[in-house]
């Protein structure tokens, strides 16, 4: 290990709203020797999400915000290349929080789960077969409770949870329609994902009217990423029993001040709507049981997914920002080297 | 039946917000005779409910406002005088949607249940033992599923429904708190119906603190019949996997345009909280289990209940105003006449 260099991404300076490139530097150390019970792993992808604001931000989300200095929390995958844990053989496929790094030498313990080398590519650990997948699956199956024939609507459409929320939809008979920014964002969403409609929130036209013409029989589901303006009038057009569900707020750049908004008691009261808000860490015990149904659904057809590979760790500290540009295309993953087979 | 006159109120004008006086008149009529299939119903208490703002605005909430000239809508108990239907006899107890006036003639169907007289008083049936209980009843259990050690707040807390709601939160072994204005009310929520504690929000006082003080574990159910400023405190303090039951919005004024208030969707989803409009008569097919079970906790003198009986139905007019003034001490009825037994 002695010489061998590992290059992280360190939090530089604590971010009001959403991070910069310039709230991060990257800085190098020595790898760590593992001792017993640990592995060193090297990463091969580092994922990059909308909900990482949420971690460097002053105010914790559902953990301590990432300290000044520290390396950048962030899920990734990877391989095993030293094991001082019998659980563990070099060459194993691994995902965990291991942060915006080349290497990370740790606990055993802190290895989220090993991934079958023989099934799909690596990547999708962190997309489609990992949180963003999964946060599709529980939050629309057991939240939305999706019945054949119902309206879902989600925003950010064509993100990595978006587009499995609106396959995972059809699949289960809905009518599903997306909401998206940008003129070829919108072809993805009909011509890749399958949106029996979708609306381009950033063309100019009134979001009502064309929620109105998208959503003829009012909405039953509303899957919503974004909060703000899209989500008011997504509210406007509830059906009775709808069921709304807030997996993410990004169009919403500080919640300090909490900002105002139209009041959805009235909304909820009258169409007997439920709103619930989804984290999908509470469904850790039922993980295998989403990834063996995404799996199937991935090998069928029924689910495809759009990745966008960034090449070496030097393109991690704008990556977020890049995300609420909405420069991306698909799961932005930060990728530092081949995957070993 | 020629010469028995039935004196109604009729909804006089339209009113914006909350119905006043001067938006009622009483008009004179002869009572109708029943023809077969129908009965003479002379009502005996006439409801009066917050909700019936809503009835008489031009935005219909469930169903179409009341016309100018129309009879108000009300739930009434009463006493059949007349029967041409083989399924009443004179004298049954009955409740129903019959209106604000003496007397009604309808076909039977729209008898909603027959009461028994050997039972609790008929005042009940528009109370604790009408929608008013079965609102606190299913709302709380099936909407808000209260534990143990929990804690359970109420908007309008020594309302018809909410001091519903405390007692069967403190019959599930939850600690509660209720949220009303003046020391008279508050009072009665401590003295009569065992709130843990009880925040009178008129007396000045910094809302937020005293909700910090009377739940000092936080929040974990929210039944909310006010929403307004009441319920952006609460919101602040809510726990994880906390319920939101949205009953009723008396402290907005008016929903045209819809007013703003501070976003409530990172609470949700921080929090993992759901929030969930109901209406009663979504359990219509259960009222009979929620009637026994409320009828029980009334015979063990765990539920107690107030009333105020105003005399005559020329106190109806202002009488729904008089609840958003906060006049009444209790289940506000209108007497027409001693319950014949």
């Amino acid at each position: 290990m002695g010489n061998l260099q590992n290059n992280q991404v360190r939090l530089a300076s604590r971010p009001v709203g959403i991070p910069q490139a310039n709230h991060f530097k990257i800085y190098q150390e020595s790898v760590k020797q593992p001792t017993r019970g640990q592995v060193l792993v090297r990463n091969i992808y580092l994922s990059v999400d909308l909900g990482m604001r949420g971690w460097v931000n002053a105010a914790g989300n559902y953990s301590d915000p990432v300290r000044i200095d520290e390396v950048m929390r962030a899920y990734c995958s990877g391989v095993v290349v030293v094991s001082e844990d019998s659980g563990y053989d070099v060459g194993d496929w691994v995902v965990g929080m291991f942060g915006w790094q080349e290497y990370v030498t740790i606990d055993s313990s802190q290895i989220q789960r090993k991934i079958d080398p023989t099934g799909p590519p690596l990547s999708t650990s962190l997309g489609v077969l990992g949180l963003a997948g999964l946060t599709a699956y529980f939050g629309l199956l057991d939240c939305g409770q999706p019945q054949p024939g119902e309206t879902v609507v989600v925003s950010t459409a064509a993100g990595a949870v978006g587009s499995a929320v609106g396959q995972i939809a059809k699949i289960h008979g809905c009518r599903t329609v997306g909401i998206t920014g940008g003129a070829d964002k919108t072809a993805q969403c009909l011509e890749q994902f399958g949106y029996d409609a979708c609306i381009d929130y950033k063309d100019g036209g009134d979001l009502q009217e064309k929620l109105a013409h998208a959503c003829p029989a009012g909405v039953d589901i509303y899957f919503d990423n974004t909060s703000g303006a899209i989500s008011d009038a997504v509210m406007q057009r509830l059906n009775l029993y709808s069921r709304i569900i807030i997996n993410g707020t990004t169009s919403i750049n500080s919640w300090e001040p909490t900002p105002v908004g139209p009041r959805v008691e009235r909304s909820l009261l009258v169409n007997r709507a439920r709103m619930q808000g989804i984290l999908v860490l509470d469904y850790i015990n039922h993980f295998d049981k989403g990834i063996k149904a995404l799996s199937r659904w991935l090998q069928s057809g029924e689910l495809v997914y759009a990745e966008e590979i960034l090449d070496g760790i030097e393109q991690a500290p704008d990556a977020i920002a890049g995300l609420y540009r909405g420069d991306n295309h698909g799961r932005r993953l930060i990728r530092l080297a081949d995957t070993p087979r």
